[in-house]
């Protein structure tokens, strides 16, 4: 961190500038330039996030500027080698591209089947179905809860994709985690950090979305919360942030593909179905967001989007996805991935 | 809801929209224009929240626009009167201006009961503190927990003030309400919808807090599922959202005060420490929210903020707090109103 | 500007980054921490805008960070006493609220003749209209150009208001400054640099309004342009900033006023029409802005809203413009100020 | 357009909305539903912008929701078939991908010959470079000016390679018009009506970058500006948006890239330069912009980006690009698209 004094500060004052510095054991080095005089407070200022602001109000003191990054585990600096999560085998990270597919909702038994033994006979390696859902109104679907997690436990034992599935609430981390080999931390609880340190504790991997205004940094420090707890099993998914666009759902934000791969060594994928919000899109920016470097796509895939419960405006129909698997390949193929799941009748 | 269908559509195509909103029971009402055919949908579409993404989704349909609003128990269509939440006799909403303030988080006994003695004797009406806190990093200082509830609840004994007090998770909701009298949604929690629940059927006032990327809809319809479980004792919490401006901590949306009284008839309170995060810009940013209509400010205030474990830099002294309090007095009788608790020494 | 090395960089790039800094004239203080090196460098970098650019490129660097902020003539620093612009004797910015009120546009002489006498009957300073109007679209009406500048003169020539108008086009400084007293640069030419130095070379005050994606140091930088040619009457116009809220036109920032009063002697009035895009809004907004802090307002007032040729929404009757008059010169009071023109019947 | 009525208008009330729509032509359908009365307004409600605006401020009326999109020469509607612009024979948007490149400002005659040799031996169809720079600071480098253009001519001269460069001022069109092969209007111009204008009666082709804070409408409606006035010959380029997140100097929008395609017929490239302001980001976000459906790729090249005198920070080096030319070419035919121009050595 380094402080930075106003011109005409006194003495005093940066005397007791210093002298805060050293309370919490630090030290500060004074840089004294022709306009401004800099203190550069040396050591774990990381370990101390209340002391800028506790300096900032301080008389002669105009403001403080952070320097290391406030977020550690996370960092590509602490772990310079590629983070490989493993879901039963399928490795996420390892230079494939990993597509997760299925419902926005698990509706019903039928629906489910259908869409898994879709998706699966297409090239996805992760079912994916939401049994609890976070709704904006409390008037719309909000899943079958349990009975949803059984049927999606239903289509993992028929096609052998393990399944990741939202957890909207701590109290349901045990429930969920019984049935679900990937737990998905929804973009509304990506700063829940009650609820991202319970899904941590269940050491199962985790599909941590990013929250719609959540910065690359609040992003990572969130995933700070999972490490901390021990769970290096952390699966980061771009899914769109909030901007002035209203002409699609979110605003896809392809940059902090390659910024979180400069910057923290766990892998990401993109949403693109949640990203745009509108079917024609989901398939273009999908492959975009490969191109760009993701590790994987999670995408909606209904058997009847135009009767779904729940984003239905999103989702792929069945030929649609197979489309899209076939482009995603080649594009994978062009920027020197392979799929992870590789579907003979795709080539 | 209207239905856009696009220049060029067939027969079919419109029967099997019309059909669409059959099914769930709607009717449509073609409006046929030289450029557009246009389907009103006439009935109750709140509660099929899912029919717009369904019919988007079909051939010869270019676009939904929905109409009324997805929220209906927050809404001054449903309740033209104000509505004012009673906290142990203090009545928020009643045409006064209520001041909740007090220390960012509960550091110790000492601490706490300092600030509570100060803002009392100063007109505050209401003590603020955090004994749970939300943090975004896992290194910063996150609370003395039930400790810090238990001096909060002896801060109130010894000053009379009801106490609001964060609540960060469902499974805390128990022994936040033992000691609280005013549950705090935080804004990270603000679509944390089953801690919404939760908190709900405790039946204690909840201030809700916009989330900082919450639309006033998205905030609505947060209060609807607090609404929905039967408590209508919230009071709205305008704090900042998030935009491209890094030169305050927030942007404080002031047009969202009156915005609120134009939509709703519950009470809403603005949080100038959070919204600007900038001790000098408190007080301006406060009198101006009360100007604009707030039914009150929850504000920050600390005996030393330049020793505070969280949130120093917008943190008023107790010099501070005291103009600010003569000041709001002014600007609230400009616009009509008197304070909540009347201070005789700041006449 | 600090210049932070990665960890692990080598001597020779430390070498090869202070050698960059000493070419173009600057010095470089290293300080040496447990965690990073940094490099403090020490002069006028705000003349070298480039170099923090050059240095990130580097072998060796992480980041460059700013300290000394690159705005010099507008910032208080430099200036520590308000500026006060003195438009034909109605001086902005010395301690009053002054009002500029008036139609959109100029939409004839009889329209613009009725809103000029009535905003001068009830309070109003300074007069405002548009005869050069931006519109999104170029369907839009654009303004009756000349012609409506010739009202506006007619309309000052009988109310005595000095007044306040747009100019859209660098080839229209000339005529528009041949009949306004202010020029106004709008949202969308905030940073239309070649259009700024031209309207300052003309020596009239300028209002300056914000970018609707401009921070607050933008801003100021807009302002540069215009102090540099030696033109020091600038308004500074606060007029909301482009979010992701929608249900209002901007989102009007509260705090830019305090914290435009804290880094530049220039005054600041806010536009609350624009900022709000609702009639009912405008009112509670406007005071609210007056009441942080701002030198003014600018307001939209039209003899008969329901068929202004533009921004009829957001435009004041002749009765809603009285009373927040009214109120206005009582929010002032409450925080010290008086109306630029006090008018009698409102007391 | 349609007119929301509220609940509990009077008779008078829908009366007076009916003869106000009359009034310029148009005529109302109302529609009677259980909750609300909705008015259809047929007929082109396009060329009556105001109309809305007027209909809000009615007694009785709730809000009005427009239908017809504003734009109309630059739909997909319109003209079905995509526009191909054709540079000195050079087609853009014929299903190839085309590459602009060159360094940010002209600096020298020889920096810049040395970018144009380079660039071209790699691949690049179009040369790029400024010799008047928009800077948001006034004590930036801001372009050679006159000279600039010659030395891109002289470029153009022996490498044939047409040229793109910025115009940001009215009174500048002619001379830069006399060099250019495309006009570009930058990002800070977008909403600079007159330039719009201007620029579009040269009949040269025209770059029309995205508003940093212009939704994807907005930007079509600049481009109607163009279409307006006889010229067809538009490029749009998204270069990012503004939004929360600072660790990019921009958001790109990638779904505004397959969202153009379905609303308009004009070509549309990406500029990762701008967009990433990283050069580490450039290469990774330019393919995933070319994946996504982009019609070719503006991109920063510098002979040594540690000296430039504007954006070294984003600036390729030629080693960079030709790496980058190659992954793009492999993902253009992985979409199904050749290059502009084929580079035998990048086989």
């Amino acid at each position: 961190m380094m402080v930075i004094m106003k011109p005409g500060h006194t003495g005093q004052q940066f005397e007791d500038v210093m002298n805060r510095i050293r309370e919490v054991g630090l030290d500060g080095h004074p840089i004294v330039g022709v306009e401004r005089t800099v203190i550069g407070v040396v050591g774990m200022d990381r370990l101390h996030p209340e002391l800028a602001d506790d300096l900032e109000v301080m008389p002669g003191v105009e403001a403080t500027v952070k320097i290391s990054s406030p977020y550690k585990l996370s960092s590509r600096e602490f772990n310079p080698t590629d983070t490989i999560v493993d879901v039963n085998g399928v490795k996420i990270g390892e230079g494939t591209v990993t597509i997760m597919a299925g419902p926005c909702a698990v509706e019903s038994e039928e629906q489910c089947m259908s869409a898994a033994r879709a998706v699966a006979a297409r090239g996805a390696s992760i079912l994916r179905g939401g049994a609890f859902k976070p709704r904006t109104s409390p008037y719309g679907f909000r899943g079958l809860e349990e009975d949803g997690l059984k049927i999606l436990a239903q289509a993992r034992a028929e096609t052998g994709l393990p399944v990741v599935t939202e957890v909207m609430s701590e109290s349901m981390v045990g429930v969920v985690a019984k049935y679900a080999d990937i737990l998905q931390i929804g973009t509304r609880n990506a700063q829940n950090f009650f609820l991202l340190e319970e899904a941590a504790l269940t050491h199962k991997p985790i599909l941590l979305k990013r929250g719609m205004s959540s910065s690359v940094q609040d992003w990572l420090l969130a995933a700070e919360y999972i490490l901390n707890k021990g769970n290096r099993n952390i699966i980061l998914c771009e899914r769109g942030i909030r901007t002035f666009e209203t002409a699609t759902r979110n605003t896809m934000d392809i940059n902090a593909i390659p910024l979180i791969k400069e910057m923290s060594h766990l892998p990401i994928i993109a949403d693109p179905s949640h990203g745009t919000g509108k079917m024609k899109l989901v398939g273009p920016v999908g492959v975009g967001m490969v191109a760009a470097g993701a590790d994987g796509l999670i995408l909606e895939v209904h058997p009847n989007p135009e009767h779904a419960l729940c984003d239905g405006a999103q989702s792929l129909t069945f030929d649609a996805f197979s489309a899209l698997m076939a482009t995603t390949a080649r594009v994978a193929a062009a920027v020197g991935k392979r799929m992870q799941t590789e579907v003979a009748a795709l080539a």
